[in-house]
């Protein structure tokens, strides 16, 4: 392990996201509110620590950023932004402790948009601005971003690139890192523009339409509002809320490639074609359910089953309607869609449909080999074969995830929580959603789970941002020593 | 597929089947009940129905039983005589729709032990006998058993033996499967016999004794009261019980060696280290929730957790208390347990020890991959390297295990089961346990379920007992094909 390095690099992506809380304190001065100076200071406090970090690590060897490394570096970048994050919170006065602070910084970064504060209305322009600009930061990645604007970092870039882009085969757009990086934030600040707009033009006041546009990209699910987009009650902008959870769920690579005009991968694509076919089926389901077993009409019931469906399967987390009082089948589905989660190389997290599709292939193929056990086959994904160490490490994560998501239900039970407000909040902070079931059900928030609790469920919501194995690879033994 | 073999052997076995009803319809005539009409009746008409298969199917080449014809022999063997095994219960009145007398004998069959009877003990000692006889029946498996009886299905019969007996790896204690065939079922009388003397000293009477025995080594868990072991309220009784199903719970070809001195293969045993290290930990963290939070006694504390624990991770389901309103933790962690299961090679149901044991080896070898692509290690199970198609094998049947659960969750919930109930009922029949949570708890039984409800869950019991594989291979495209 090149420790000089990492903290060098750790030191850098500090040095960038103090510049960053610039911004929420630009819109601090602009509405005229006076916690400018709280977001002034966070920001000279946190540059001023990367920039002493980068002076005394001074690597004498740039180059020696090999796999290991790299996961140091994303893994460690990202709690120290979460760390740094949380100052604004204490010093504006919005939280008081640690816990809550950290919580709700590491819930913007991962994009999963739970919340401990009970009263989001109540807060600033300035605070509001930086939940959902953390969301937007983290959504297509701070490493990523970092990569894109310091040359420093371009050296070694492609491990920190798979450390942090979601998904087990992270294509690259263009042969140089640094190039996928820009066109990469290029697309996904396109579709944020967008979306503001459109949210302006159907009734969203211009800072409301950014940060939900913020919060929808990142499929991250802060809202401005304390009953989140029930607040609009508007059928318009549940629609195109709905759209953009959508379009973020896909796999960036693909957008990219539409706007220059090649469909191709886009037809061929097996991953977006069990996605869209998994989230018509919920709807499906769901709809039926409720008409079922509930007095909507046939317009409400489309609208928010399908609001929900795409909240939950992206990970975003916005909602329309308390769901945790619908019918057990439709709670069922909701409950799975959250382990499901949106494509690889999107903004959503959870388990990912590529993997999805790997384990449904693996185990058919198992079955047959059962039945026929010298025809061995090999699987396939968009027409190529995947390769069985794909396939292995993506059995192996899944495992590790539900372990993860086992052993914290587990201690979250210890804490007192409900069997299923226990299940609801780890899945809910693994799958970087945010509301879950139960006691942080869509009408509460995690202001009641005790400090302990927060910190699980802060570490949990890393470990679901960087795909489990970029975090838990820092505990296996040798991982620090000495090349 | 040659047919006529399958059926042939399906009707050998279905005749073995019917003989075995003369031993309820014994037991009526010795207790002066009046239902050995019932059970003579419907011997006649499932030995008869046997006889008559074998008569026309008269297959012209007794020697092409494949692979394909083993896994077609047991799961319709099973699901044959889960259908006569059911006439008795209409026959005799003590159930009267084919939904629940088909769902009981299932249930006695595969060793689950839900119930669908209200009132137990209003049942003749005809019935109970056979709930348990039953359990006994299927615990080693109703093919081994006709292996071991009929010399017609000794062709063939390690196919036979792969498709019924637990675990992915089954040892072969003789290199004639029928001396196998025999070994087991001496040891799981052994066993039974043991403990029925056992329970009868400490006060059972020795129908109540042997039932229980037979519930017991089966991992079943039909009882001859409402309240199960709860009836007798006896610390001796509950630590015969525990102890007895923990033995069912090790994998026989241990039992054998050790009956034979040879204890080297048992302190090797990974799998059985595993076992015993997860029931003390459990053991040990409810004890600790009970004294937390509960008002039992130290001895009633060790007493119920170290029962409940044994009966869950065994899958045998019999209950000494209502651990569904333990605290959160202490039913988090039966639920775990539940998908564990035993040791393969054991008369337990569920995923199997051996097969977490793969899945946590694959997992580490993977992250250490992540970390060390260039390092690929092996992994090692007593010693032994794990082909890695074993491997796959098993992480195959992990997914299709829970594949199977999410979907018959889904259906449960669909039928208006409360999301608790509707996985605890799937959970407890896929696992081959009995009780659940929730509407299917340990006070309660299955009579709610509505019928369609009852025959889905039939499916889970039969699913889980042949180990998925046997079952689902029966829809894998071209497995009804001619050779």
């Amino acid at each position: 392990m090149n420790i000089r390095s990492v903290i060098s690099s750790v030191s850098r992506i500090v040095v960038v996201f103090g510049a960053l809380m610039l911004a929420p304190a630009a819109i601090s001065l602009m509405f005229g509110e006076g916690d400018w100076a709280a977001f002034l200071l966070s920001s000279a406090i946190t540059a001023a620590a990367g920039v002493t970090g980068v002076l005394l690590s001074a690597p004498k060897d740039n180059r020696r950023i090999g796999n290991r490394e790299g996961i140091a570096i994303t893994t460690l970048g990202w709690t120290a932004c979460a760390l740094f994050g949380a100052l604004p919170f204490i010093l504006a006065g919005s939280l008081s402790t640690p816990a809550d602070a950290v919580f709700e910084t590491m819930s913007g970064l991962t994009t999963t948009g739970a919340t401990v504060l009970m009263d989001v209305e109540a807060q600033s322009h300035a605070i509001l601005f930086w939940r959902s600009f953390l969301h937007w930061l983290g959504g297509m990645g701070i490493v990523v971003l970092s990569i894109a604007l310091l040359p420093g970092l371009q050296i070694g870039g492609s491990q920190l690139f798979r450390a942090e882009v979601p998904g087990p085969l992270p294509d690259r757009l263009e042969p140089r890192i640094r190039e996928t990086a820009k066109r990469l934030w290029g697309i996904y600040i396109l579709l944020t523009v967008a979306q503001t707009v459109l949210l302006r033009v159907f009734g969203m006041s211009l800072f409301d339409a950014a940060t939900h546009a913020f919060g929808t990209v990142a499929t991250g699910g802060f809202s401005t509002a304390n009953k989140s987009l029930e607040a609009w009650n508007s059928p318009a902008i549940d629609m195109i809320v709905t759209v953009f959870m959508f379009l973020a769920g896909i796999n960036f690579t693909l957008h990219y490639r539409a706007l220059r005009g090649n469909f191709k991968p886009i037809q061929k694509d097996d991953e977006l074609k069990t996605y869209a076919g998994i989230v018509l089926a919920a709807i499906a389901l769901i709809s039926l359910d409720l008409l079922a077993h509930s007095r909507y009409s046939l317009g409400n019931t489309l609208r928010h089953s399908s609001f929900q469906v795409v909240s939950l399967i992206t990970t975003t987390g916005f909602t329309t309607i308390n769901y945790d009082i619908w019918p057990p089948l439709s709670r069922a589905i909701l409950l799975i869609l959250m382990f499901i989660g949106g494509c690889g190389g999107s903004t959503a997290g959870a388990i990912k449909v590529v993997r999805v599709n790997v384990l449904a292939k693996h185990s058919i193929r198992e079955l047959k080999r059962a039945v026929y056990p010298r025809r061995v086959t090999v699987i396939r994904l968009n027409g190529k074969a995947v390769p069985e160490e794909v396939s292995s490490a993506v059995l192996a994560f899944v495992i590790l995830y539900l372990s993860v998501f086992l052993l914290s239900t587990l201690a979250m039970s210890a804490m007192g929580l409900d069997l299923m407000s226990a299940v609801g909040s780890v899945a809910a902070t693994l799958g970087n959603i945010g509301p879950g079931f139960g006691l942080v059900g869509p009408t509460c928030n995690y202001s009641a789970v005790p400090a302990i609790g927060k910190w699980l469920l802060s570490f949990c919501m890393l470990v679901g941002r960087l795909e489990v194995y970029t975090v838990l690879s820092l505990f296996v033994p040798g991982f620090w020593r000495k090349p």
